[in-house]
């Protein structure tokens, strides 16, 4: 939501310049994910998004996010595609921070997406899954379940400032999920943060899949779970069955769950919930109560496990066939 | 820097729907400006900026700077141009505030720029002075002498938590400054906020001037004493002459400043460093100490102020001819 690393006019051409782009036409420090500084770039040969990389992304894990980026769009995927400069280098030093430019692509992010949007993004998750399958770098998931407790940790002492009661929700959480966490599920490259921010849209058609910094090697089905977490909840933290069917009957379109992912799901979703759960209750408690950018409510996330735990597989969110 | 106020799908496309701009094809929150909400649109008819305006933009203003843009885009000067809904309207409501949409411009505004730039910069002043000399609407300069004293009233009591002396320096100016104030000099509409971000450059060419929600009726000269202000101290906060020489090279090259505006200018330059010194100094203190953006650093215009004590007439500036 923010720009933070300021640039020099120099080092931004010599930078575009590096990459072969020509001469800057316009530059526009824009709000793109709250991870990074993104800029807007148009030079003579079109737009681009350059993002230099602030703390949260690891610049070791750059050549995997990249490499995957250039390889989902080899095969088709409407991702961003890294623009390699003149040393055919993907990531670059810029203002003393790691940096990169990519593809701009059109299409709008929806706030209210709807069943046929969640059709759409069930249907691109699946491709991104099948066309991921050879990418041959691995990352494992930092915020798998191996994360959670050291996360937790992180703010346990203040998790019932966020809301009497967090701490023992999370801790009860913790211990029904970690022993029983589902495994031996079809594996491969997931997307890991594909809310409907990350996804655009242009008419009745899926633009692009943006923002691979949470991108992975884990179970494909606990990327549908993200998603069901991420689409298919209304304004009043209600689920969308209409919506979840969407999402999934798009998938399967694509690629069909096999019988034990269908068992898995509760507790995928679940999982992934209390990820975003942690995560969001992290961010609230360590952000200045004045700051602009106001967190997002972890609450969200508790109402949605608390739904997950009704559910017993599959067809209780809408799958059919 | 910041997006504020965020939008529904509905509303967002509804907005634009309505100024006859057909469907979105992109849409980014950017960092124009600190003090109204910016989204660069692309529609299927090109380029805007929707802006949406927030808390220090009075509404009822907007028809004098909106009126404005299309008054100098129609006289051939490189600003946005509002874009009238179908109603004819250039300010309609959305999400509970005022906003529009203008014309996007090509261009990138300059950190660091060149006496080369400052010539064209004060080429450009000039044309845009010429321009609105016929502009029919008024609005006084809320920024003005008039309004030094009030604001300096709001923040007298923490001046010295800027840094001590500093109450002590304000009141000395005021009271040099205000018995003395130019008059009967040459009027016209200003920009009145005419900083290296406002400007746009193309190659060798001034491809924009942006951001009018400041211009207002005052003497022209006084527009040229913020440029000096705004292009013509180098980082070390020293006056640059050949910079100065340069945009008044520009200015004149387009209209001649008469005997008394020169004479004037010293007054007039050490006047626009006050006005910058007391909102710079207001926003010191009125900004949370975590804040994401840092505020500007108020002493850049003590240290100006006390360099236009020394000049005596506008040829201490670089003037020729």
């Amino acid at each position: 939501m923010a720009v933070y690393t300021q640039l020099s006019d120099e080092e931004l051409a010599r930078f575009v310049a590096g990459h072969g782009l020509g001469d800057l036409r316009s530059v526009k420090g824009i709000a793109e994910g709250v991870e990074n500084t993104n800029y807007l770039i148009e030079t003579e040969r079109g737009r681009y998004i350059l993002t230099i990389y602030e703390k949260r992304v690891a610049p070791e894990n750059l050549p995997f996010y990249l490499g995957l980026m250039e390889h989902l769009s080899s095969k088709g995927i409407a991702c961003p595609l890294p623009v390699r400069d003149t040393n055919g280098q993907q990531v670059a030093q810029l203002a003393g921070r790691a940096a990169a430019i990519v593809t701009f692509l059109d299409g709008v992010s929806l706030r209210q997406p709807s069943q046929r949007h969640c059709d759409l993004v069930g249907e691109g998750l699946a491709r991104l899954h099948l066309a991921g399958l050879d990418y041959p770098r691995r990352l494992p998931n930092a915020l798998g379940p191996d994360g959670w407790q050291p996360l937790y940790r992180g703010f346990q002492a203040r998790a019932d400032e966020v809301r009497p009661g967090l701490g023992a929700f999370i801790e009860a959480e913790l211990a029904a999920l970690l022993p029983a966490w589902p495994s031996r599920l079809p594996e491969g490259v997931i997307h890991a943060d594909l809310f409907p921010d990350n996804a655009f849209f242009l008419g009745d058609r899926l633009s692009g899949i943006i923002d691979f910094y949470f991108a992975c090697n884990d179970m494909l089905a606990y990327d549908i779970a993200i998603c069901l977490n991420a689409w298919c909840f209304d304004a009043k933290r209600a689920y969308d069955r209409d919506k979840g069917a969407a999402l999934l009957a798009g998938y399967q379109r694509v690629r069909r769950l096999d019988a034990a992912e269908r068992a898995a799901l509760p507790a995928l979703a679940r999982g992934a919930a209390l990820r975003f759960l942690l995560t969001r209750a992290h961010d609230w408690l360590n952000t200045p109560k004045d700051a602009i950018v106001e967190p997002h409510d972890p609450y969200d996330y508790v109402a949605r496990i608390e739904q997950h735990r009704e559910m017993v597989d599959a067809l209780d969110y809408g799958l059919e066939g």
